[in-house]
Order: C-alpha cells, then sequence, then structure tokens
C-alpha cells in the first residue's frame, strides 16, 4: 500500500499591490513564481483595513499548506528610506502608514516593503534583463512611468527611498497637466495614459479600427485596444506608438546623460507591445543623446520578468532581509 | 653661522585646462592648494603638441625644486571609461587621443587623467561642500553645465566614464540651438551663456547698466558684466539672475526625482553668485519637485572649493591612483 505524502514547504512570498489588482506568488530561489493569486484592490475611497483584509486574502489562498518564511510587498505608490511606510500612494488609502510593521503584526511573519517599480528593477537586476551589468536604468511604463536605478547590480533607493521617479522628470514646460500636480512631466508624454490620449485625441481625424473597439465612445478608449489595433495594422494606432516611443526614448537620452549606464530595461504593462515601443525609442535615443558618436550606446532592452517582476522582487527582498 | 635650507618636498599636482586657460597647483593631502601656475590655453586651432607645451610649462612652474610623485589632468572634455583617453573636447584639438599616456611618457611620473566637472565633484565630495553625505549631485555651472553623480561618497562614472552631463538633458521640445547639436538642452536656459543671452536679448527694452558695462555693444556682454550690474542693483541683471536660476531649480528637480540625493552642491564660475543664482533655484526646485510635501526637499548649496576644485579633485586622484 503506498500512501502520497504532502510536504510542507517553506516559501517566500511575494505580493504586488496597485491601484487596480493585488497579485500574490510564491517565489523561489531562483526568482520562479511557483504559483499565484489575485484579488481586486479596493478603491482608494475604502479604508486600509479593506486593502489589508485583500491583502491577507490573497497570501492565504497562494500559501496554501505551506509555511510562509516572509512576504515582500511591492507597492504602487512611495515607500520611506527605510522601507517601513508608504507615505503617499496615489490609488491607495494609506498616508504615512507603518505598513510593514502592521503587515508584520497581522501575519505574524517577517515583511518587506517597497515601491512597486523599485521592486521590478531589484528583479530585472537580479534575475533579469540587467543581470549581466553592473548599472542599468529600468523603466516601468504602465499607466503611468515608474523605474529604477541599478548602480553595482543594486537598486539605488535614495535619500528618501524615491529614487527612480522619472514619469516627473519635467519635459515640456507648461506642458500637459500631470496628477502629480506638475506640468509637463515624462509621463504624460510616454505612458500607457499617453497613449490612449494620443489615439483619443485624434479619433476621427482619420478611418480607424479603434472607433469600432471602443463602440464609438472615445471615453472608452484603453490601452489594450491601441495594442490590438496596432497589431492588425491599424495607422492611428501605429502613430500612437510612435509618439509615445519616441518620447520614451527622448527621456531615456536624459537618463543616459547623467547616468551612463550600461543597459535600458523597459518594463511594465506597456512594454508587451516590444519593438512597435522599443524600435522608435532607439531611434529617438540616438537622435538625442550627446556625445552619441563619441560613446557606446546603451542597448534598449524589454524586460524580461514581465507583470511579475514586481511580486518577484519583493519575495527576494524578502528573502534576503 | 646659521643656514637656510630649502627642503625638496614630494608633491602632488592638479592641472585644469579649459578652453581659455591651463590652471596647475601644488595640492596637499587635505585637499589645500599650497600654490598655482597659469598659462592660456591655446586656441582648438593649433596642434595638440602646443596644448602638452602649455601644460608642461605650467607644470615646471608650480613644481619649481619639488619632486613630482604624480599629476591629475582634469580636462574640460570626454574622458573614457578608462581615464586612459580624451574621447572629444570642443575647445581642445584632442580627439579619440591616449592623453593620459602620452604627458606620462613625457613627464615621466604618474598621470590620472579626469574629466573637469567629474574632478571637481570628486574634490567637493572628499573636502568639500558634499563631504559629509554619502549620496549628492554637484552641478558645475560655468559657460555651460557640467556636473557628477557622487553615490557611496565617491564618482560614477558610468560605463563610458561621461556620468554627468547634465547640461545636455533635454528640458524643452525644438528649444534653443546647442552646441552639441542638440536642441533645448538645460544648458541653454541655466548657465553663464544663457545668463549673457537672457540679458543681451533685453538690451535696450528698459533703462539698465549693462549698457554702459558692454559700451554700447551687446555682443561685448559676458557674465561678469552681469553679475557686476546685478551687484549693483541693475534690475535687468537682476532678471537674467532669476531666469537662469529658476531654470536651474527645474533641472535640479529633475535630477533629484531621479536619484532623490541628500545634497545638491552648486559650483563652477556662475555659482559666485551666490544666493542671487541659488534662491530662486530653490524656490523653483520646491516648486517643481514630484512628492514635495512627502520628502526631504536635499538643500542646495554653493560648492566650497571654488575655481580650483578640478584641480584640487585630479591631484587628489593622482595621489590615490
Amino acid at each position: 500500500m503506498r500512501h502520497t505524502v504532502r510536504v510542507v514547504e517553506q516559501i517566500y512570498v511575494g505580493i504586488d499591490i496597485g491601484g487596480t489588482k493585488v497579485l500574490a506568488g510564491v517565489v523561489d530561489d531562483r526568482g520562479r513564481v511557483v504559483r499565484t493569486a489575485r484579488r481586486a484592490t479596493p478603491g482608494r475611497r475604502v479604508d486600509a483595513a479593506q486593502v489589508e483584509e485583500a491583502l491577507t486574502q490573497a497570501l492565504t489562498e497562494v500559501t496554501g499548506a505551506d509555511t510562509v518564511l516572509g512576504v515582500g510587498l511591492a507597492a504602487a505608490g512611495f515607500v520611506d528610506a527605510t522601507g517601513e511606510r508608504v507615505m503617499f500612494a496615489p490609488h491607495l488609502p494609506w498616508v504615512d502608514t507603518p505598513v510593514r510593521s502592521l503587515l508584520e503584526q497581522r501575519w505574524g511573519v517577517p515583511v518587506a516593503l517597497e515601491n512597486d517599480a523599485t521592486a521590478a528593477a531589484h528583479a530585472e537586476a537580479t534575475y533579469g534583463a540587467a543581470r549581466d551589468v553592473a548599472d542599468a536604468i529600468v523603466v516601468t511604463m504602465g499607466t503611468g512611468i515608474g523605474g529604477g536605478v541599478i548602480l553595482g547590480h543594486r537598486v539605488h533607493r535614495g535619500w528618501n527611498g524615491m529614487a527612480g521617479e522619472f514619469g516627473h522628470m519635467q519635459v515640456v514646460p507648461d506642458g500637459e497637466v500631470c496628477e502629480c500636480g506638475g506640468r509637463g512631466c515624462w509621463e504624460q508624454y510616454s505612458s500607457g495614459n499617453a497613449l490612449v490620449r494620443f489615439a483619443r485625441d485624434r479619433l476621427g481625424s482619420r478611418p480607424s479600427i479603434l472607433e469600432d473597439l471602443c463602440g464609438g465612445n472615445p471615453a472608452a478608449l484603453n490601452g489594450p485596444m491601441v495594442t490590438q489595433a496596432a497589431e492588425e495594422g491599424d495607422l492611428l494606432a501605429h502613430e500612437a506608438f510612435g509618439h509615445v516611443g519616441d518620447w520614451l526614448g527622448v527621456g531615456l537620452a536624459n537618463l543616459v546623460a547623467a547616468f551612463d549606464p550600461a543597459c535600458l530595461v523597459i518594463g511594465g504593462g506597456l512594454s508587451a507591445a516590444g519593438d512597435r515601443l522599443l524600435e522608435p525609442a532607439r531611434t529617438a535615443l540616438l537622435r538625442s543623446l550627446v556625445g552619441a558618436g563619441h560613446r557606446r550606446v546603451p542597448p534598449v532592452v524589454a524586460a524580461r520578468l514581465g507583470p511579475d517582476a514586481g511580486l518577484v522582487g519583493a519575495a527576494d527582498l524578502a528573502r534576503h532581509r
């Protein structure tokens, strides 16, 4: 007679919390995601307890019968220099909240806390596209632009823990109004939001399948629709990627002028467009970069870890805390 | 009977070569300049031998009877990642030239080579305004903008040795044409050249002592005249500093968004204007910086080593080579 034995494993979990979803994953010691669980993020106008409950549910589901040795939380917000508090988060209810210790007490396991784009940069530096270089810039293109500065194979966190907020570098004086309160921020010209706005502003100016995709309602237009239209050869969608990619390259040139990194890694949801986004960026980088004829120009490459990068990085930070 | 004995000392020399002058100095082990010698820089259209001769004359004069243990050269140009070659210099005849080994052979002493703004940043990090912080940005405001990134008390040189070229970050799309071939570079809005251009473009639009100072010839207007006029209460000169200082703050906000340093050090000739330049920069930084209400905003301070910073840094690099 044979028995099936379920060995209880000791695991590390990463959880990525953004404005719309909570994604939890068990991550092994080579940065591979073993399994995941998902919840919707409660809206910003709820209290923090509901957000913490959603995190707990995702953690419980992904853990199953295993033993959790540590949890890393990657949060879409400003995390302080010590990795203790979420100072402010546009889409989450935490304001100057000691999220790390709160969750550690609630869950009874060690918790690490990091900004989501910083965690993703850490993952790309450790297991992904920046693994083989000492210094890199990781630009995360989602709704907006986040990112991380990799120096000597490590994420440079900065004095406030806020390094890598590339999306709010001003590229146009008195330009588009930004959620941050500023104007002309880079992410207003190169991001998922910028992609959609470019296409939306031009709907009706020429034939485009985007009109069908959004059901004739420009307000319903979203990033995946523009991506789909571009894949189907739609000219307007193609132009939208050209515009956002060109601005990506201009901003990258600024970062290269300042840091001179060996590699530029483009992650986040928009990076799924691949060369449709990256080729115009490469062209603009070469055009815009100071001394391009007298230097090695760093390659612009897609991130390797995809949408899991944040949770992979967070789990790794928990593992090595 | 008493003898005066001249002890032959063992010295390190730093030499700063810019577009107009060669400044050599003996620097002690606490970063203090013991004595200096100066030569004019031969123009760009001469051959490199004349530049090397001017360097040799300055070195010989400043050395006197002492024994040179090492020379550091701070050059206004792109220096490669290994510190061997000047790749390109707008005001010097070197193009992809192995300047370090050439001079080492000529002088028979160890030579270190570094970009001038990088050398100045190294000096400020070691002996100057950034001595007490791990991470700082040094912005050198002369004719244009140079600079250095200090991370963990050390200058971050970058993949090509070209980190810190802040002056060529684009801040205005299709903006002013820059010597680098680009448009809208930061140094076109905030630098000695930008200061003079602002005042020159407005000469005659209102009463200003600048008209007298330049002898009625706008082309003769220069930075020291604008500084002098501002000191004498001239409104146009004051506005020019306000304009350049405001743009300084906007660019600093971009650098802080990306690096999150603990200190911003402003050096170079223009920094002699002190708070006349720095106050509008501080105001613009607070206005422009993302999340300014949720973070510590780094102080904007004047460099401490003045025009000697480049040679002090170069001598120190030679000493610790």
